[in-house]
């Protein structure tokens, strides 16, 4: 962290910025273990795609904005990784469609918990903004889940019938669409288990997910096309990572 | 990592367990803050060639070999997350070379040092091996560096002529080639500064190279066709991958 150089004209600087974010949300204890590694995983697979939104995943940014603006009870879910990186524009989001957000963590500590929900109210507050925030007493629990993975609330996940859940694991992303619910994954590899489950996926960085979100809330929405075909969808977003692949190795036949 | 399943009939069962000996590396104090996330992007590379030795790497495996073998002082270099993965095959390798390994990370602390030097130390002693191991009292600076970065040991990296590196930054490799040695790069994304700089390039898991070194050290060098070209194998690399997303991605035209 002590070498991270602030500066904007680095053709990496955001990658960068990110991977600072995440180095500072591990030593606050906003992170399980694991964390780090995945968000390597997710860097690597951005840079596959040039780092940016591609169409793919813009198309599948409006069709999930589309769900959550015509869903009767959207909810979003966040985790560590989520939080530290798209904690504020998803509290936007949360406050334009007048939904809560749920913490929701894979390993489930009670000091994990806190420490997540106090960083969400203090982005609230610091915003001026009216969103409920939940997790801390989860009073219900999804089927087909065993231990505190299964934990929820009543007034968000489980009664959701729309839901955004970044970098969701595929178990509790198969026991989401289980119970019928339209789940909105956001993962940067395209061939994870919650990518294939996922009703909508949009194969991109959560942060430029979160603020797509918000500055295209207002979208046109007459111009998009029903219904939409996730599976076809990420097999353009896998042609989209060979093209690249194969430009770079182009020269050996 | 209190989740860890130790079944090894899990399909990811080799991947995961290298995330458990990271995490409890990183427990230990042997990791920087970034070498999580390095070893996250490492499993998203490693997965796009299928978690194995593909020929391109066995190729430059040999190359790396026969260059190590025909060295006047060959000299391994461990980092962190090097010596958690694969520090006791690199201690067996250094036993057959007769050459030193050298303790060398980016982020350099002295406790970080130490822990690394006594987990050498501990396999070493358990093994029975004699290797001598340097790091403790780096004595020489690599030209072209700045600060802690440049820090070496004059009877190790600094008067090595063939240097095997796994995970190296992207400007030491530079600082190294430039120093006339032969650099023995060992990196999963085949698209690294490291990769395309190195004299040789292992695009490979470390624990899988470390391993196929020592097994394979006795190889018939006398297949070996000369000059080797990395930037050949590393199209090569790209190719394979290519064609792996390509499968993936066929029903889409």
């Amino acid at each position: 962290m002590k070498d991270f150089a602030a500066d904007p004209s680095h053709p990496r600087y955001e990658s960068l910025l990110k991977r600072h974010i995440l180095e500072g949300a591990a030593e606050k204890g906003m992170l399980a273990g694991s964390a780090l590694i995945a968000h390597g995983r997710g860097e690597a697979y951005d840079y596959l795609i040039g780092e940016q939104t591609i169409d793919s995943a813009m198309l599948a940014t409006k069709h999930a904005l589309y769900q959550l603006k015509n869903a009767k009870n959207p909810v979003i879910s966040v985790n560590g990784n989520t939080t530290a990186l798209a904690g504020e524009d998803l509290l936007k989001l949360a406050s334009l469609l007048n939904c809560p957000i749920e913490v929701n963590i894979f390993y489930r500590t009670a000091k994990r918990m806190q420490v997540l929900l106090n960083h969400l109210e203090e982005i609230k507050s610091k915003l001026g903004l009216n969103v409920e925030i939940l997790g801390a007493s989860p009073d219900a629990l999804i089927p087909g889940l065993e231990g505190p993975r299964a934990k929820c609330c009543q007034n968000g996940i489980y009664s959701s019938d729309v839901i955004l859940v970044p970098l969701e694991d595929g178990d509790r992303c198969e026991a989401l669409v289980a119970m019928g619910k339209i789940v909105i994954v956001v993962d940067l590899n395209p061939l994870s288990r919650s990518a294939k489950m996922g009703s909508i996926t949009i194969v991109d960085e959560v942060s430029r997910v979160a603020k797509n979100l918000v500055t295209g809330f207002d979208f046109q929405e007459e111009k998009l096309e029903f219904p939409f075909d996730n599976d076809i969808n990420l097999q353009l977003t896998l042609k989209h990572i060979n093209e690249f692949l194969s430009d770079l190795s182009s020269s050996v036949d």
